[in-house]
């Protein structure tokens, strides 16, 4: 980042177009940090300027998310199985079952996001996640930039 | 839309999250003064405030969706078939070909959408469409507010 | 725009900051097609990922914009002067006095706003402008990418 | 926040506009967890969807915001004064004179914001603030529901 201030400022130029087969990448482990049970990830897109990226996960029966705070609005399409987001429906949450979509406000809280059959969600992420401890502490901030740095480094191209 | 100017301005509330199953609703017909060959669609979703929405399209083959451009940016995932979008490979855009994931970028002109193989696709998209003629000319502009419009009433809702 | 597929993908940099002193350029006239009175502008910056552009405009006293709809957010500061927004108080909108603070939701439709005197406000929009005839059809969509083009050519760095 | 999944969804209601006159509210402090030297703040807007909120500063000379982050894009209008931004000119970053314009990206890290003159500025922020300490862990995150939150309870509304 430089500082611009040049006589023909603004100037800038339109963003790339993206195209990206699924068999392009392998799946890749999702940091044992933030979830349990052995959920894969591929990471498809990120757009730096608004600070949002795209992503498909592939989740285990019993797999689980640990618990975090969307900064933005996160919208999922679940291509098949059973989620239990926010407690699931026996707890005021929602339970989700293939195929579905569903829309994450700004600032909802999921303390903890359940695969109760194998399932697999790609997502849509404006801004960045916030994963907490019990106390509702952040411990780690995860957006476009941090995505996109682990994704790098597990596809050997960091 | 009201004016507000209250002592206690700004208080808001947490927009609402929401889920829909697939099967929740019946494909509608996409109108024809946007596409051919029959293409269905479901809205998902809409968010009035920053013009986003999301819908999942079936289109058989041979069915295309009419010259538009993406007045923000928008991202696909084609869950099967092939699509030929800006021309396709061949002409210098992208032939997608599911599974796969694509963002079309603000301004991104689509003069023609082609479906080569009977097709389905979800996206979700920032901003309106604007449906353009042979010079380049606004015939419409589709956003949150006119697709959930159509919507409504196809649904029997309005 | 071209298509990527590397293996490498995504691999994208943070965007530039940016910064400009409102003395850096000279005002120059807003088109007449889109306004009447002398209005003069300075474009700021352009966000070409998500559709957002920032301006600052100096109004005349009498002076005003045609009839337009925000396809996107927008929010003014008003530096100085008088700015009836919709029709001002007494037709159901807005007059705004310097100095002061408006934000107009995506779709407002403002069919005419008008300076009462000599006024000045700087604005951010999220997404384009539509431009309407007397019928409410699109005469124009003004966007980030007019607008720099606009801009870069009345400084002459076009 | 409850769950929606009516044979009507989706059916939103555009969002509201809104109107503050500077003089419609005194200034408050802003929290000394966050800043030093004495500046204050007024909350102008909330967009509880995109999760984005617009303020004005009033910084004396010699005061200075902690260091943060900015999680989403943040665009000022500096109306008058001087403020140095991650270090100032002398330090590879900005040295903003009123009156200006200044973008800052997705993920811009401010050590210090100092303020060599009695300075104000507008600012709209896409997305929260997360602030840190030495070693760059976050020390809380402050986005447009903390800040609404702290401004209902400065002037007496909450």
């Amino acid at each position: 980042m430089s500082q611009k201030n040049s006589p023909d400022f603004p100037n800038q130029s339109p963003p790339n177009d993206a195209y990206v087969h699924l068999d392009d990448f392998e799946w890749q482990p999702f940091p044992e940090e933030f979830s349990e049970g052995g959920i894969r990830w591929k990471l498809l897109h990120v757009s730096p300027e608004s600070g949002s990226w795209a992503a498909i996960y592939d989740c285990p029966a019993g797999s689980s998310f640990n618990a975090h705070v969307h900064l933005g609005p996160g919208e999922y399409f679940l291509t098949k199985g059973k989620m239990e987001v926010r407690g699931g429906n026996d707890e005021g949450g929602a339970t989700a079952t293939g195929r579905s979509y569903g829309y994450e406000p700004c600032n909802a809280q999921h303390d903890k996001t359940y695969f109760v059959e194998d399932s697999e969600f790609y997502m849509t992420f404006q801004g960045p996640l916030k994963f907490i401890d019990d106390e509702g502490n952040a411990i780690a901030v995860v957006g476009w930039e941090e995505s996109q740095g682990l994704w790098l480094e597990q596809i050997g191209a960091a």
